[in-house]
């Protein structure tokens, strides 16, 4: 049994903030404003400052001298430039566990996305919670990765995207509801990759799940700004 | 002319308290006490935490809960992750500028390189701030890319590494000094290539020159360590 520490106020008042962000309770460009907020939570201003700098390095705000705390865009362009750096950035994690790793090492990466495709078959996809279960399923082969890589710059590179990411899968939740049958066929194709060995193949299979999920989020944002 | 809002005070702190430690007057390794440098510089807590977090983002220190801030270490471990990723993003930033671009806004790099080697002449390599000097020019060829690439993601996270960057660089500075001559050819490697407009050729410049610092910042964090 282990004893974690609990998490900081400014933590908590955080992750309240990043839920209704990523779900869209807090639009984009809608400004957070820090007394209403120490107001709505009772607890200091200084602990809200504190909360909104990490949900600046989280990229779901920006902040503006005198202006504030803004709620940061969700448009073509900010996704394109958000999955952009992402893909990037995963293709370099799986790149890595397959330059460190071999054989046994690269079968637990197998082990993982059984897992994830463990919960694809479980999960009634027409139930409520079907996408977001495979979606934190999908998050668990990356933090998986995170292990065998253990590059701490990288980790907390891709960490501080993912609730940005999630923000978009949120936009295209529907989609991905959907889309949970071909979701499992991508990931099988990843595991593949990561038993071969082969880093071109491994990228490949990175970048076209990458590509999928951005044109899933892209195409539901476009049908929502022409509504 | 046009007028730049002021720094906050906490980014005023933090920039105080980041060249400290890229300039290893504060050792890795070492505390950072709220209160200290709260009585030291009069300010309160509550900008100093804020400040502390600003220099977490930038990977410059570790916030442990109750322990509190701690430089972070510097050893040929965490220089060869920061590098990994580091070599990785900027290959990503020049491949983005040649997707993008072509001809005329490519000679604009160029044209930031002749300044960097202008400066490399103009700097007498035995002067006090010589080695500093073509960093920041260097620094410059990286921001004028931004520009054109437009991915504010890649930007900030570039930026964000730039600080624990600059601390390898301080590091190895008599070997900068030393070997300032070479870095001219690196960066006529990379002007050159971005006329090109070959990708490939271009992130060869980029890792050749990466790799080139890595080592330099490598043999004398291990000439120190044997020391």
């Amino acid at each position: 049994m282990t004893f974690q520490a609990p998490e900081s106020l400014s933590e908590q008042i955080a992750q309240h903030l990043e839920q209704r962000i990523v779900t869209r309770d807090l639009k984009p460009g809608s400004r957070i404003q820090e007394l209403k907020v120490s107001g709505d939570l009772n607890v200091s201003r200084g602990s809200v400052r504190e909360a909104l700098l990490i949900l600046e390095r989280r990229h779901l705000i920006d902040i503006f001298p005198r202006r504030g705390a803004v709620v940061s865009s969700l448009t073509v362009a900010s996704v394109n430039s958000l999955y952009d750096i992402y893909i990037d950035l995963l293709c370099m994690l799986g790149r890595k566990v397959i330059e460190r790793w071999s054989g046994d090492e690269l079968g637990g990466v197998m082990g993982r996305v059984r897992e994830v495709e463990a919960v694809i078959q479980a999960v009634n996809s027409t139930g409520p919670d079907a996408a977001e279960k495979v979606i934190d399923a999908g998050f668990g082969v990356m933090r998986y990765a995170y292990g065998l890589v253990d590059n701490p710059f990288l980790e907390e590179t891709l960490e501080n995207f993912r609730p940005a990411i999630s923000r978009t899968y949120f936009v295209a939740l529907e989609s991905f509801r959907g889309g949970i049958g071909q979701t499992a066929v991508f990931f099988s194709r990843l595991g593949d990759a990561a038993v071969s060995g082969d880093v071109d193949r491994m990228q490949s299979a990175i970048k076209a799940f990458g590509e999928h999920q951005r044109q899933q989020v892209l195409s539901t944002l476009k049908e929502e700004e022409s509504a």
